[in-house]
């Protein structure tokens, strides 16, 4: 999961860009980039960490000019690589830039071939950067000293027919433009809007709407699937959809987890779809579990607060708070001759004693994962002088792998990966465990949305939209994530691209 | 406000006084510090910053001992400084390095004092670094080669005896051991438990039980008015009252706003004492505007979260989270030829319109203080679509500063300062606005506890607890608040301490 | 001036290639930077700053690979640009890196050419990052995935056709090997050698041979004009003459001020020819002033100290160390309120009386520039109570701007632009003043050695080796020069470059 | 060897401190510090690096004030500590600080007086806190709420009463005025000057009088041993004799090479003195081999040239300099896998193979310590093709360790401990070598002068004139050398101080 951002405005927008970027940051927090464009000439500035901490004052003056992309980075695991910061670049044709959101699931191939047939050489293991060549590849092809919408679209297209996966992308033509584009299936969200001032309309393209809100931005619209929107330097905006068969079929995790709140992703407001989450796992429990003895609702911090307060809402049981998160987390240092420890989910999480003393608490979280943290949470819970401990999930049952650009672990690190309910409850040690059904995930979701095709729900049933991946797939992307674990400690901080580190 | 810690443990402490202070770091983000001691040396580190930022590998390394103390920073403005970054030192007697949370007003005296009769330099505006002399110097007096516990104390007594104000501190003398003291009015929070070990047991004292509970100490209790502990370097532990005329009346400010929920502060749970607000303003609402037309209750993040679901749970009216908070908060940068411009409110905050379009909603914060922040969350409520915006405070109207260390405005900055109700509602634009009342308040907090003999309710009654806080004392502060404001610009990077900016 | 190296080794270059940076470190103090590959992947570190400031630890250990070029920096004003640090990078074709020393005359055409015919986007006015587009854009033209020592040598061949100026430059195609070049007039320097270790043969490209030397690398020897080296990663070392018009034209500067005395370069040793130029010095002053009447012979350290000994030698007069440098040189901070003060000469020199008073001294520098040094010097020498100070250059009068990448101030700024010895010797106050005669200069230097056609002596008159120099020329650079002081104020630290800045 | 500066100016110091700190740089380049007085508070910056390293402009800014004093460290191994950078503060009384040059050798006994009648606590190893801690002590007892100049003279008698050793300091007594003072021996040099502004008479205290030079102060003179010299904050200066027995004997080795040539000390001229040295040199050499055949003499760079240029002139034989100094040394890394490296003479030192050819060659240095440098120069010289090699040192054999602040091997490690010249010379491969004899380097440094009544020649003959320096002394420091040798690995970046690190 990554968050991607593109301005095309009347004044420097590098605070826009740098705003904008801390509004996404909740879907990256590893490393930040924003190359912005004057007069034929890119500034860039990108690095790990946190946007307020790669960007100070002296980066900030230099990143001048009236249009510029960004990037915030959440890196995805598997086949893909983990140590670079976006946005990339290539100087031909024009001087490219591009930030990416996403993972392409051909990349060996494509990466290949950009050598074989333009010598073109990537450096890093990114798929972003063999996206970038691709389209500056189709570019070049065209041959225009002065490229047009056409152009432009064109090369799109031509991205569309090589490149396999989801992707929703941000890319500067410098001296021309920028443009976003989404994958034919819509798996990646990317929005754009546009904005009144006294020198003219601004346009912005984002990852997610609430961060044209916050900018004071209208939102427009969602790209289609396989769709692109260009926007000229001096403020023209042409849409076209490039993709010949698209289909309609988010990611359905965003909406339960990755995505903020108030954003509207494909005219579907993520709040309300998690109340109603809760609703439909309230309807769950008093279909299965009517006589169920809960006395207190309480939600696993801070995504399933809305969900949980819904849910307890429908069952008329109290919601509480139960437990406090601690907004501040630090590291354990390694001290000479002492063992490293690992910090707890106790670090993390505290629970009010009061809440839990002599009670029986439904726990809730938006999913299980991996089912350590549940497992430590429903511990402290008994600690904290539960009676019971329910647990509830506002997704189903987590199965299989991510292979669309978000960041979770290979199907055997997967508790639920082969397991019943029952079996999962009994190993994170809940009294009973209840997953949303898929179909009530895509009711609370689409429901009456007639515009979504389908959703991406291959984490729930291994159906993978793209087709084109299958067991050795999944084989290949888990070896390579175990070779990389295994080469971590003296590849750390190796940085494998070309930017001065 | 400011964070402490202090732990005499069995090994290396520095791991554990960092966890401490990142528990802690809600009371002060402002800097951050460690001092260690092994075998009659002292290791210290401390810079502005959050603690996450001040204290990298290489500095843990250095923090070497099993015994040390901690401090995380809040500015206090007005007659005391704000550049120096604690804890503070003084060589002589022993080498003592002293914490401190909390604000003296009688510090200038003191300062004349402690240069006349022992040629002390104070090197900083700061009263923690005149409290540290203070002691040091009854300390002195007593001229032992080797202080005993009862050395210790009767310094404390004459501390008790010179200082006045509200002080919760730890210091370390080093080779000996680390004492914790508070003001005998007990003002300042302040409590210590211990963890058992193989190597033996472990102390800590520190400003929240919260610090001890994550850490996996036992709370043993608060520490009385004008109590002090004392644990020597080996582990032994002795109390003792140091005060000749105690009174139990802490700062009630703490509930309302400045303590962790999940913190236990004088036996009572600032999570109940938060519930119970909820209920008392439930109460006033039903009495007071018995046919209210209230359609749901939203708390404005993070605070208020507490006593509103308890509100909306006692009217019987839906509770929604309306605003979602941004956890990334960036800054406003200036760029050359731009004029600098204000972050906004909404930038911290994003309305879910949802949750507003045609509603009738009542927003519910902790307390008002200056009253802007209100005011446009009001209008972003509206902006929303709200049809009327009704707000209650869940403490009652601030109209006095704070003189005990924690950091307010100047009267004339208040908005309730000299105004009705009406007149508050009016400027926030409020539809109608409700302020808990005093005794209400009282009550939530310290109901049924019979320790508790009154509390510091100050910046509410103007009632100043230590008696010698008067109009020209407040004058003095507004004033010299104001020639710290005028001098900013000049003097903002002057590091006033000795230590090595 | 720059200094460059390149190597292809058996193992790790790192050190290495910061050894020899840190060897050439006089022909730069600006930036640093090196890059090296491993299994076809690049590794950038290049920042501002000495050698030993811009590469620590934690940089080193990521510049991973068997072979690798660096850069050295000292900016070359006027036409070309002064905020890039080297080497640049084009990912197509291949992935090309490379460093280059001197200047190009006409890279605003080549600048025009590839963009128009190749798309090219160079980002910013370094004449360096236009090379390296021409270099791949030649090589790219070819078409061949895997380029021979043919195609590279073809891609050189164009350059020389199509570039214009001084240029000694490597270029490293990733994944295939190294290639150094030299201008067809040889302006600037490059040699070659080679080391025998365990693993085989390893060879090294560099400025000057001392960077051999120190290494422990054998010269093979001085690259011809026009002519390449083409190193491939597994060892085999080619070379080609790729000019069609060779000349062997020099700049005559290195051996005056520029090289180390402890470097061969084009057969001549440095330190020979200063020694010469001593001597030549001293013919002149007994041919011209038989009836002399100095005392003592005094070095203005450190150039001329080789050519000051052998004149006095000569002349058979005492020589004597009157000026001890400060080597520790701080900088002039502005404190508010406070004018900025000038560093003068003397917090770099101090002269010792003892050597002064009462004495006829002979001050020898290797050249006068602007004279504003000078003249300061002879005012110390008088203070120190010279009854009279005599001035000898042993180079000739400075009287036109340099074009082929030394940073000379332009004509109207130089001392001796348009005026006599005499009018020189009055402006910076000297009793009498020599300057070297060209002939005796190009005797020092080149006296005996066949193979040098002529050098490039134009600061001294006028004459441009490479034709294409002329009024416009000079006075379009020199508007450039001062057109870029004026906006240096608001655009000091504007990284035109995407590195990461 | 560190160097101390201290000045009482009429406008901000702290430029000038800094200055007058890189002209002392070569004194210590291991740490530097500066503090500042400015209306009774005080103002530090340390840090470990050069001074430009250390100094930047936000420093400076924050460093206001009319007095000040500096610190440059080179520290002292042995019995003293070495990670602390001063100037050194305590706050009571009236906030002392100080800069320190030398070392004290009844430092275990002081530290312990000073905690058992004054509970002072000293946190480092560093004698200079010691030495503070006694000054203070010795103020605080005459308990004068405003301390004249006959308090701080009193104090300054006790410190030479209890303090052994080389010592010359400066201290800052908060509000008052700069102290600087010698200890009794005169071991370490310190002088003061003035200089006239249009605001009044500024003074300034110095290790050496080349940094009044380039500062523009006169000298006044050299502090006789014992004496102190007072400067108060409003500008009167005080000098007096405070100690008892006083005895005129400076360290001979800082003529031989720490100081700068530049520098008079104690009334003579260190270059003076150099020169003699090469004279008494040359006469040995003609009366020991009159039949030499030495073909060319060169000097060891930096130190020895002065010495090696007279002694060429007397010998009549031709002086060059064969070795080139690399000015720029970096450093070597560890890369995984590789084994360290150690930088060899050949990286800071290169031949020029020309004056070494087919020569006997006589090369000069100023003293050989452990004489491996020695040996590998010697071997570079045969390998540039010398026919014969013969070595002359301008100092006698090094035989005993320093005790007053130069940091030199201890005994053992001394290649002429125990040794004869014949044993040397075979060690160091030199064909023949020859020691200049200690009563030549007497007369060569103090010849004539009468004030002087001895030399500490500790290191050549092992008389320490302070007469408690014996067997069990050595041996202690030795040890004490050795065991932080062993704990280097775990402690080397263990801060013993209480800065801010």
């Amino acid at each position: 999961m990554c968050g991607i951002v593109g301005i095309v405005g009347k004044s420097n927008v590098n605070q826009a860009l740098y705003d904008a970027l801390t509004v996404l940051q909740h879907r990256g927090q590893d490393a930040a980039g924003i190359v912005t464009c004057e007069h034929g000439r890119l500034f860039l500035r990108k690095d790990n960490g946190l946007v307020r901490d790669v960007f100070h004052q002296r980066h900030m003056q230099r990143l001048v000019g009236n249009m510029g992309i960004g990037h915030v980075r959440y890196p995805t695991a598997g086949s893909s690589s983990s140590a670079e910061a976006q946005p990339f670049y290539v100087n031909s044709p024009y001087g490219i830039t591009l930030a990416h959101n996403g993972n392409l699931t051909n990349v060996e191939r494509l990466s290949r071939e950009i050598y074989e047939s333009d010598l073109r050489h990537v450096n890093t293991t990114s798929d972003s950067e063999v996206l970038l060549n691709v389209f500056a590849h189709e570019l070049a092809v065209r041959n225009k000293l002065q490229p047009t919408e056409e152009d432009v679209f064109a090369a799109v297209s031509q991205v569309h027919r090589r490149c396999v996966g989801g992707y929703a992308s941000v890319a500067m033509v410098t001296g021309y433009g920028i443009v976003g584009f989404r994958d034919p299936h819509g798996i990646r969200p990317i929005v754009f809007g546009q904005r009144h001032t006294d020198q003219g309309v601004e346009y912005m393209i984002a990852s997610e709407s609430v961060a044209l809100d916050v900018l004071g931005f209208t939102l427009i619209r969602d790209l289609a699937p396989g769709e692109a929107v260009y926007i000229t330097e001096d403020g023209q905006l042409f849409t076209r959809q490039c993709a010949e068969n698209p289909q309609y079929a988010p990611c359905i995790f965003e909406h339960v987890y990755l995505a903020r709140p108030d954003s509207l992703m494909d005219g579907v407001s993520v709040y309300k779809a998690r109340l109603r989450m809760g609703e439909k796992l309230a309807e769950k429990i008093q279909r299965e579990r009517p006589e169920h003895d809960i006395d207190v609702v309480i939600p696993i911090p801070d995504t399933s607060r809305t969900s949980a307060v819904e849910l307890a809402n429908q069952l008329g049981v109290k919601f509480r708070e139960g437990f406090v998160k601690n907004r501040y987390i630090g590291r354990t240092f390694i001290m000479p001759g002492q063992a490293a420890r690992k910090k707890s989910v106790r670090q993390k999480l505290n629970a009010i004693d009061l809440e839990f003393r002599g009670k029986n608490v439904l726990l809730v979280d938006d999913s299980i994962v991996r089912g350590t943290t549940c497992k430590q949470i429903i511990q402290m819970a008994r600690e904290a002088g539960a009676k019971k401990v329910y647990f509830c999930s506002a997704a189903p049952a987590v199965r299989y792998p991510n292979v669309y650009g978000i960041d979770m672990p290979s199907a055997h690190e997967l508790i639920a990966h082969g397991r019943t309910t029952e079996e999962v409850a009994e190993l994170i040690g809940a009294d009973w465990l209840l997953y949303q059904d898929l179909e009530d995930l895509k009711e609370a979701v689409g429901g009456g949305k007639v515009k979504i095709d389908a959703f991406d729900c291959a984490v729930f049933d291994g159906q993978y939209v793209t087709g084109d991946v299958n067991e050795q797939y999944l084989d290949r992307i888990e070896q390579a994530r175990n070779d990389a674990a295994k080469s971590t400690v003296e590849r750390v901080s190796a940085i494998i691209d070309l930017h001065n580190n």
